[in-house]
């Protein structure tokens, strides 16, 4: 391990967490909140003072890092950008314990938006904002942004990039990676000044615009609103999240691809099709069964529908109803969503389109070996065979997912949550979705679990952000040695 | 594909269905339910008439069969035996539809145990008997049982039987398979007779203990008591059918072993290991939950915790406690138990031991991969290297079966049955285990469900038994083109 390096970066990636925390600041000036201001400015001292002695202790480091410094300087990053985040919830006693504090901002930056708030709106504007943009920051990767802004001292980027980028693979959409890093935040930042003016447009000001962006943007999920946005009971702002978490859930390659024109490459992007293909089909069923049985009104049964589909498909986590009351064929459908996810190279979370489509490619290649068993095994996904070392690869984050899932749960019902609150806990924290079923569905919260468990789902957002390899491979002893 | 065939093994099968009818028409005779003798010999003469029409019209069939024949062959078979083994149930009145005697048959056959029966000790008791009959001629597989009756033609029985047979991987005891079938079927009646007498030394009648090692034997669970096995509220008994159920969750090789002292290996056998643990470490955890909790004295709570371990883990269903009063660990951890099942090779359904032993090395061999990208990639179990195909095949099982889950919870859901109740009643049928949560809980039955969900039940007992893909293969249209 070389451990001067990763300081040395960790301790840039302080100074930006710092930075970013002037916007909130700037929101206390407007909302005149000035009591909050030094709740800010402790971490941003705490942030530079720390940064300035890595880098003043840590001199001289080695110029390159390998997977394994990768893996660590990763995690290292997560936790440290979580712990100087949640010092102004903290130090402001807006969230009096530390626990609780650390849950709300690593929800935040893993884009989960599980909260352990229940009375959202009696917070100070300013600290909300702060609450959002963890949300924003996380999204893209806060690693990716350091890769964006820094020279990256001639290190292994590529790697580094692999071990936070969402997906099994990472489109190099240029050969580059720092323009890279560069372009897919350019492209964050153009949809986020998008969607902020559409939402201004439609009435909101600038403070819950941009919030929302932030959390639709980075599939997140907090709202300053206590009802989120069924908190305005508009069918336009529904419409426009909708269509944002939508895009917010594909691969931002995607969007590179038509700036420069290559329109081909798009169309045969098959998890792409598949992706729009289960967002189309799972809100049609939803629409027609809360037609039915819920609204009365089919436009109304869709908008409600396509919503929440795209809510719990890209994994954000607003809600504009209270699903829990829905029909049960709808509820099953959300439920089955949990296990999808966006696409790779998204912001969304989950087990991503693209491992489904590749295990649904490994079981349809394995029935016809069956069947046939001289044929030749092979996995394609449109024309492009995948490699059996990827195939494994999935296979295994498939199988860890689900262990996972299970694991997690056990420990969620040892505090006497019953099974389907603790299998939803287990599920919406490892997929970075944010609201579930039972005490955490979308009227609950987080707030009634004691502070294990509060961990351990910190600790489950932490892993599925990064995707558990990044997490679970520092707990073999042997990555430690030399 | 050889119909000819085909349908000549089927005949054979009809006809051993119909001679172990003759059972139940025994018991007829000594509980005096005479009126009942008729519903059992119209499906006998059906079964024989069948038989001898086939036999007349399929003559000078080819002597071989390939592999695509062998899953038509053995789930046509399964389908035979159930239409013929649900006419007693049908044709007496005790089941008056036939989507519920169908049901019921084929739940008997596969193992499962999950009733539509809602006062199970109304019914005539050479019906119980047939019902129970059925799980343990499923239990280790009627095809099996034809291999071993036949000299089967000369056909690759080796195929046949691997389509049939639990476990990705069957241990050839014997060079010759029809053999290995005979020896198979001989250690499952030694520990008939075996369990039968420990049963009859506890207090019960012969009826009573051998319905009851029936549904031990073969991981069923149908029991001819409304209260199932906790009707005798005996721990001897409890203690009795703890211990078969776990010896019938191992793999019968390892019987055979024993039998020929080939005591090192057995010891090196890891999936029984790990089994074993898992046994022990449940019950041990559960126990501990419960005697915190709800039993108070540790004795008491080992013995509920050590069955109802047993009954899930090795998927098999029989109850002598209503878990779903339990504390929500236990609960949680049964509800983890419904996705092991017992080890490849027994009667037990489930994922089964060696399958999560084979992904659980894959993940472990992944992050060794990540770290050190150089390293030569290997999964080996115990001293064993498994191979590159057959990690695959277990990962596409492993897939499908999660995927399967889903899908029938979606469904059962659509019927306006709860998340808990669907998911549970998808996981306890395609695991052949029987009773799950909420309303399929230990003290519900599947009456209440809708006859569309019914037959996908059905659907789901049958692929869980044939370990999915014997199945499954058959919906590719490529499959039937010669």
């Amino acid at each position: 391990m070389h451990f001067k390096l990763i300081f040395r970066i960790i301790a840039v990636l302080l100074l930006i967490v710092a930075f970013f925390m002037v916007f909130p600041i700037l929101f206390a000036f407007r909302f005149r909140e000035l009591e909050i201001i030094s709740s800010f400015l402790i971490p941003m001292a705490i942030a530079c003072v720390s940064a300035v002695l890595i880098l003043f202790l840590c001199k001289n480091p080695v110029r390159r890092i390998n997977t394994r410094d990768g893996f660590l300087l990763v995690t290292a990053s997560w936790l440290a950008a979580s712990l100087v985040g949640s010092l102004p919830f903290f130090i402001s006693g807006a969230i009096p314990r530390f626990t609780d504090a650390f849950f709300e901002t690593m929800s935040g930056y893993s884009t989960t938006g599980a909260s352990i708030l229940t009375n959202i709106e009696v917070l100070p504007k300013s600290l909300l904002f702060w609450r959002s943009l963890t949300h924003w920051l996380g999204g893209m990767g806060i690693v990716v942004l350091t890769a964006a802004v820094l020279p990256l001292l001639g290190i292994g980027a590529y790697q580094l990039i692999k071990a936070e980028a969402p997906g099994p693979t990472l489109d190099k959409i240029t050969p580059k990676i720092a323009r890279t890093a560069k372009y897919l935040w350019a492209i964050y930042l153009f949809f986020t000044v998008a969607e902020t003016i559409f939402l201004m447009a439609g009435g909101m000001d600038l403070f819950d615009a941009l919030t929302h962006t932030f959390g639709t943007l980075a599939t997140g999920g907090f709202s300053p609103k206590a009802a989120s946005v069924g908190h305005y009971n508009s069918t336009y702002i529904d419409v426009v999240i909708t269509v944002f978490m939508v895009i917010a859930g594909m691969n931002f390659a995607v969007y590179f691809w038509i700036a420069t024109g290559n329109i081909r490459r798009i169309l045969s992007n098959v998890e792409m099709r598949v992706y729009i293909a289960i967002f189309v089909v799972a809100t049609l069923v939803i629409a027609l069964s809360l037609f039915k049985q819920t609204y009365g009104s089919f436009s109304t049964s869709l908008r409600y529908a396509g919503f929440q589909t795209a809510t719990i498909l890209t994994t954000t986590g607003y809600v504009t109803a209270d699903y829990e009351t829905w029909p049960e064929l709808a509820r099953a459908l959300l439920f089955g969503l949990m296990f999808v996810g966006g696409c790779s190279g998204s912001t969304g979370g989950g087990i991503k389109v693209i491992r489904l489509l590749t295990m649904v490619k490994l079981a349809v290649s394995e029935m016809r070996f069956l069947a046939h068993p001289k044929g030749v095994f092979s996995v394609t996904i449109g024309k492009h065979p995948v490699e059996r070392d990827m195939v494994y690869t999935v296979a295994a984050f498939f199988f860890l997912y689900i262990s996972m899932l299970l694991i997690i749960t056990i420990i969620v019902a040892s505090s006497g949550s019953n099974i389907l609150t603790s299998f939803s806990a287990a599920a919406v924290t490892l997929g970075n979705i944010g609201p579930g079923f039972g005490q955490v569905g979308p009227t609950g919260n987080y707030a009634h679990f004691p502070a294990y468990v509060k961990w351990v789902l910190s600790f489950a957002m932490l892993a599925g952000r990064l995707e558990l390899y990044t997490v679970l491979v520092l707990f073999r002893p042997k990555v430690w040695r030399s």
